[in-house]
């Protein structure tokens, strides 16, 4: 007897608002078996509250996914995912995988996706609408135009200086915890008054402020920052 | 007698997979009274073929959408653009105008938007799926993880040199015309071994090559090319 092994799709969600689901995303949540959800923080119940009203009645399996700086912790923590979703795949059962904006920008689901695949499983990736495109809409701008850069900044990177000083716009993800650190940054640069802030865009509570120098509220961690400076 | 005006939304239809169309994309189009679209060498027929099949009965209004470089010609062109929409505004339809990708993303719905709302209507924003996200996922790589930043460069734009030495992941858009001084300024910085292209995203003739070096032919104007150092 042979048995025909199931898929694994990491399918991106989008920024929360459960009417950007792609049609592809729809159906193959509706089509897998079972559904794989990351628990950290915030994220599993975000991500669980976009597709909970598709997918009520199906089997879950929650993927440990605690917020870890070390590539090392990362890759094993993931490794154990990748095994056990595996087994799932290895009874015959389609997995789709749920993450929130797109599986290919900062995505948890990516490494579980690179995982899969090494342990000789299918992996698709189901492209989503990016958290940053949202902010964008919600906050009225044009993220870019013409012959404009965009630079995608994760907050605290190495590269913030060199990033920020790039001409464009620039968009800081996941800048939450370090949202102080950041205005003052800003302020430095003399960028502070062309940031936006948009803070879960999509989800319950979601604000758009488009002067980031009057945000005193302490941001959650899906606040995205725009710095774009306006034609003169 | 007093009129409800209509209200225009400025649609993404994503990369150009039907299937890639948002939930919400496809209410706002069900509802719409007009179906905009712009006329411009390939894009007209692209974003048409996307929503062909959902829009086939409705009344549609094209809106020239020439590639121009001036500011100046650009602005005149979705001037008379906006004043044809907000006529169809004023008789109480609604319009949906169709785009590919993200309206907020080097979008020429972002034009029309401005101006409609300057003129005194309403205009909203529908966040599509942008062409980079389909090109990853084609590719099966990651955008961004961790740390890394993201920079968004229009293929020949000024900062091209700077945006090149940035850390983490290069995505060149609208590279078509510009594909072959691209490939020797990757060369001559040796990032060409670094970069893969994907043409023609969710389109007929779709192509994904993980080594751009070894793509020859022509490209058309949906190439984006990738520029990712691997981990060694």
């Amino acid at each position: 007897m042979t048995i025909q092994c199931g898929k694994l799709y990491i399918v991106g969600v989008g920024p929360g608002d459960a009417e950007l689901l792609t049609m592809k995303a729809v159906r193959i949540l509706n089509e897998a078996d079972v559904i794989a959800l990351p628990e950290a923080g915030g994220e599993r119940q975000t991500a669980w509250s976009v597709v909970a009203q598709l997918v009520a009645e199906k089997e879950t399996l929650l993927c440990p996914a605690p917020m870890v700086r070390s590539r090392e912790k990362l890759s094993e923590i993931w490794q154990e995912n990748a095994q056990r979703v595996c087994g799932v795949l290895a009874q015959g059962k389609d997995v789709a995988f749920v993450t929130l904006g797109d599986p290919s920008i900062y995505s948890t689901g990516w490494y579980l996706h690179e995982k899969v695949i090494e342990l000789g499983y299918e992996s698709q990736l189901v492209s989503g609408v990016p958290s940053f495109c949202a902010a964008a809409a919600g906050l009225n701008r044009a993220l870019c135009e013409g012959s404009e850069p965009l630079v995608i900044l994760p907050a605290g990177c190495d590269a913030m200086e060199k990033g920020l000083s790039m001409p464009g716009t620039k968009v800081i993800m996941k800048a939450g915890r370090q949202i102080e650190t950041l205005r003052e940054q800003l302020r430095e640069r003399g960028q502070l008054s062309d940031a936006s802030v948009a803070v879960n865009c999509g989800l319950p509570g979601e604000k758009y402020m488009e002067k980031f120098e009057d945000y005193l509220d302490a941001a959650g961690y899906f606040a995205v920052v725009l710095v774009k400076q306006e034609k003169r």
